[in-house]
């Protein structure tokens, strides 16, 4: 077992939150997450409110324990998509790129736990002021959209922790036992992994996309964008383009007009992983095939253990 | 106590180097760092050799116990400052910023151990093939000139560990208890500390300087320098100006005019803070105020335990 105040907070087991990701989060991943002891998360940001609905009634089908649905406040339906948690009792939403003032009053009104995703010091605590009642703290390494400031969560996670009294979720740059220790080290009540779930059979996706992320080292992540919002993908023909536009001081409508629509849903759905964006972390390098979801859990939870004792023997005690 | 084999290997107490920082890291912090049991370092990168023979000289008369020095492989007399080393019996000799294989067989015949700073796992590999003994893995929230990857510490260690068999140094994003244990989860054997150091009353380095690095928070420090070879500073007019110059695809030849020579030295040791460069860490958001190198480490070590009972803790164990 491993169990933190988040777990009694959000009626999960393990303090193992399952990253939200666009095109990939749907109703078989969520369901698998919170079956086997996390909290599963469906992706708000790549589906209309109807869609939403749908998946929720679909995770019900196969999980009676709690899940969660991210939402991008600034999207434009975002309101629609708070109404549909509101009116199925979602348990939990995580709220990210945006204000969260806007939602959160009127989602704990309705019952619902509110997290929100914040990439600095300053954005944690003003989640905190906008009362929501946990803090994920994502660094740089993450997959997807990334702060401005590029903190790292090695870096962030401890600074957030000494700021705010909520507590803190840790995301970006965890896939295995060894992360989610670090993680707990650093003063987390909790982690959330994207990249790692991404790759396990449950995950939506095409194979395609999943074996970029399996065959991803390192260094094969990069971040483009930094003057629009940053976003880390798996390095391609589309993020050389984007990257050698920007060296050469491309202005951000021109960066606009090549980056265009539709490139994430083009890799991750269609399988086209030279002209469509692979949102990927930086720890896909240490992921070494697919797995299921049931298998990711354990190994992490069953891992920590051993960890640990590494690192009692380390003081002789 | 905290102990593993890179304490052995070093014939130091506790598992803490502290880097080897141009006009930061002289006799008195070097020395203080390893009379308080960690490994002191003093940075060959800002010394020509009769400099740092002298410094050698001053470290002995204040420990008789193990300390290092950094040497950049790639200057123009780093063979110069390896003779010295050499010469003085130095026990161990961190190298960065060039092929590990030029001098690490000559440094190990005089018997110094040699460690090499790595931003990648392909370049940890390739320092393992020439037989260093420790491969420092250092992510991208590290102080200085960094890695053009950009991996973080966080993704960084787990992946190293993973790729080579000799001891693995975490660098990057570490400056108390929390971030030492957490590293020590990752699979480091030990960690490497800069900017903390930097902030202490035995570095080297003027007033203002170390203030910056004290008022600085988790996103008061930025990468410039992309092209050329990312260095992590302090925001400050002088990022401002660079930033400007990159956004506007700036040349490398432009780039290298605009920022000329010394501004390292003009921000540390002559504190102008504002059109020098001030290398520092994305930790230092962490650092409240100057401590003594003993309190740092004291701090450091004692807080382990208290960090490893909460984890086991949340285990039940």
């Amino acid at each position: 077992m491993f169990k933190t105040e988040l777990c009694d907070l959000l009626g999960i087991e393990y303090p193992i939150i399952q990253g939200g990701m666009v095109w990939v989060s749907f109703h078989e991943l969520c369901a698998a997450v919170s079956e086997a002891g996390g909290l599963g998360m469906l992706a708000g940001g790549s589906m209309m409110p109807d869609e939403l609905k749908e998946q929720i009634r679909l995770v019900r089908e196969k999980t009676r324990k709690p899940f969660g649905v991210n939402i991008p406040i600034l999207y434009p339906h975002s309101g629609d998509l708070v109404d549909v948690c509101v009116e199925e009792g979602v348990s939990v939403v995580s709220t990210s790129a945006g204000n969260p003032k806007k939602f959160t009053g009127r989602m704990q009104e309705a019952g619902i736990k509110v997290m929100h995703v914040s990439p600095s010091v300053t954005l944690a605590t003003k989640a905190e002021a906008a009362g929501v009642d946990v803090v994920v703290a994502e660094g740089i390494e993450a997959g997807g959209h990334d702060g401005f400031e590029e903190i790292t969560t090695m870096s962030l996670v401890p600074q957030v922790v000494d700021k705010v009294k909520v507590p803190v979720v840790a995301a970006g740059g965890i896939a295995d036992s060894r992360g989610f220790i670090a993680a707990m080290a650093l003063g987390a009540r909790g982690v959330q992994i994207g990249t790692r779930f991404a790759a396990t059979h449950e995950a939506q996706g095409h194979e395609r996309f999943k074996e970029a992320i399996v065959r991803a080292t390192d260094s094969g992540t990069v971040i483009t964008g930094r003057a629009l919002g940053p976003t880390r993908c798996i390095r391609n023909q589309l993020t050389e383009e984007i990257l050698a536009a920007e060296g050469k001081g491309a202005t951000r409508d021109q960066l606009l007009e090549l980056i265009g629509f539709g490139r994430s849903k083009r890799a991750t759905l269609e399988g086209d992983v030279e002209t469509g964006t692979i949102y990927c972390g930086q720890i896909a390098g240490l992921i070494g095939g697919l797995k299921s979801v049931a298998q990711v859990i354990e190994e992490i939870v069953g891992g920590a253990g051993p960890v640990l004792d590494r690192l009692r023997g380390a003081t002789g005690r």
